[in-house]
């Protein structure tokens, strides 16, 4: 498999990343967060299961890449660096209570002659446990372990244009997905036959590049579970008059786009159209707001006055960072669109606005994935955002 | 959504546990592996991508969840308990560098009463990270922190009758895939369009009951792939005179029954042949050695001997515990088929052995979910077991 991206792409990668631990003193940076991983490495597989880290060397030599030993051919056939920057930890070390592979891991840092040095980590990334990281501390007790949470993930925040490329397509699976669900839900409709349907076209992705599993599944509120936020599909059929909220993303190369839609089976009734005609207005005051040099909390206030003037409320975020993701999750945990996060929006940042209602009787969403620009943001899917309305026949 | 299973059952899990956490002495567990959450109480959804736990007191009380605040309808939707046991933490609490779900969490606990008690938790379940426990430790300074590992896997390795019905669904559903695949897996095919169909078949599961998303994601190992163990699907075409393994599962309200084999696209040549004449054998001789009474290490002997007489290596296990799964794993990390491994099997365990050999040049797979019986094993899928050979037109 061609590598996503080019070496001196990942090689500029590892050069921004090793700025950041510079200014923090780090010698050597434990990754475990896997789509950092796959960021700085190209390194690609289903071996997260267990523990797994690149470990990246504050001098300018290739990422390691450890992991299990029967996942270090598909590491080496994935990642950019030379083979024998890819190791093992044995068998032996799979699950069991009397070792961890973060034992063995700890060891071989300290024959690398990281014992004494300042390790950085990231003590929030998924797949890396508080055993994991007791071990490593009892296998290196002289180290000073620093942690570096998210500060890879915020080197991610803006994207090349080859990344943009791949979130493109992203976008335009995602869009396909969406029509797909508009055209097959119906009254008499298993929910997850849709779904079914709706993972079949994320996987074939496009005729010339393959789709991936998204960091999400796609969620679709509808009857019963139309009031919460995050249900998983079951055997229940759509009915009639009645809202579904479907979100769905797709993933090219591990990069997401999100698109979020509403729509209504039968005549939606006022309070149905009246929350519709608030989160469209919302939407579209939002991404008028969005360019670069703005703060995420300004953003956030373009959807505070549209609530406000509608009498509504929404506690949540309407935004975050989207980019390389794998299960659970597509965000990139740096920037929220809220009210208090000062951070600047940059050019090349792409996010994921979602506007989000989920009310007493029923759920509504509408969401852009957009790319900041100089002066504007853009959407990188066109699919139209009122609420679909389905008449029934 | 109806419950998975009676409130009895649920009831009955809850005290299989409590039976174990008086046995550590401890005063209330907080759990964070979300197939324990979910075993313990039904609660369902995707929500895990942040912090969340099940927390059961050692008091016969109903468990507690807390998670998201938008998840809480979900939980409530889902879990059998009453919905005051279900807990929001705060919106403000996501994705932040100031603070962390667990900050408010460990103060719920202590409000609760459980500052200065023996507080059992998971060191090695995923979605519980480091810093997560660093803040459930200082919010809780009095607090004995008790690592309960794995304690809730070990009392879901022997299945219910009404589990077991799951698990026949999912085997079910994992032979319709396998079956699709082999009707599909043809030269100029391209994999991402066979998994597309994978996949579709897994959500829609059977006529009465939805499937989920299983545990890994489907597994192709093809041409260039084809000798790493968990490789992930692209737009390569299968070509003719090429070995094609294939790891799948089906999943029935979380119950995974996963199926692995292989086929040849033409007419196979003697190196692949042998080898999986001596991967069946080896399936034959292991499935007569499992029953009630025998060792973990005792099956694993019996594949040994296969090796040996073929002159095979292999390292890794071959086999473990399945049941509830999300992904990233549907093992239990319980009981490991491998030597060494004292744990006596028991009829109602559930296994899935997979004889999986990834050679230099070609990588085959054969595997069973089968369910431990007094005096035999029965296998969950009736699907033949030789390497299906494809002949070309």
């Amino acid at each position: 498999m061609a590598l996503a991206f080019t070496r001196d792409e990942y090689r500029r990668r590892a050069t921004k990343v090793r700025r950041q631990m510079e200014n923090r003193g780090i010698d050597v940076l434990l990754v475990s967060d896997i789509a950092n991983q796959f960021w700085l490495t190209g390194c690609e597989g289903w071996s997260f299961y267990l523990p797994q880290f690149v470990i990246l060397p504050l001098a300018d030599e290739e990422p390691m890449w450890i992991g299990r030993a029967m996942d270090v051919p598909g590491a080496r056939r994935t990642g950019y660096m030379s083979p024998d920057r890819v190791h093992p930890f044995p068998e032996s070390h799979v699950q069991r209570p009397d070792r961890h592979p973060c034992d063995f891991i700890g060891n071989f840092l300290g024959d690398l002659g990281y014992s004494g040095k300042r390790i950085g980590y990231e003590s929030d990334a998924y797949y890396f446990s508080p055993r994991g990281f007791r071990s490593l501390q009892a296998a290196l007790p002289k180290a000073v372990f620093v942690d570096c949470d998210v500060m890879v993930n915020w080197e991610r925040a803006v994207k090349t244009e080859a990344e943009i490329a791949y979130m493109r397509r992203a976008a335009a699976t995602a869009a396909r997905c969406m029509h797909t669900a508009y055209e097959l839900i119906a009254p008499g409709v298993r929910q997850c036959d849709v779904v079914g349907e709706i993972y079949k076209l994320q996987m074939a992705g496009d005729p010339e590049l393959s789709g991936d599993l998204t960091g999400l599944c796609p969620i679709i509120l509808a009857g019963e579970a139309g009031t919460t936020a995050h249900p998983i599909w079951s055997e229940e059929r759509f009915a009639s008059d009645q809202p579904v909220a479907i979100e769905v993303a797709g993933a090219c190369r591990r990069y997401h786009a999100a698109l979020c839609r509403s729509l209504y089976l039968g005549r939606p009734p006022a309070p149905v159209t009246d929350t519709a005609t608030a989160v469209e207005e919302g939407l579209a005051r939002v991404l008028e707001a969005v360019q670069a040099g703005v703060t995420a909390a300004q953003v956030h206030g373009a959807w505070q006055a549209v609530l406000d003037r509608h009498g509504m409320k929404k506690d949540s975020r309407i935004g975050y960072s989207i980019g390389v993701g794998y299960p659970p999750d597509w965000g990139e945990h740096t920037i929220s669109l809220r009210p208090g996060e000062d951070v600047v929006l940059e050019s090349g940042m792409v996010l994921h606005i979602v506007i989000g209602m989920w009310l007493e009787r029923f759920g509504l969403e509408l969401s852009e994935t957009v790319l900041v620009g100089e002066k504007r943001a853009e959407c990188l899917t066109d699919f139209p955002r009122e609420l679909h309305v389905k008449a029934l026949a």
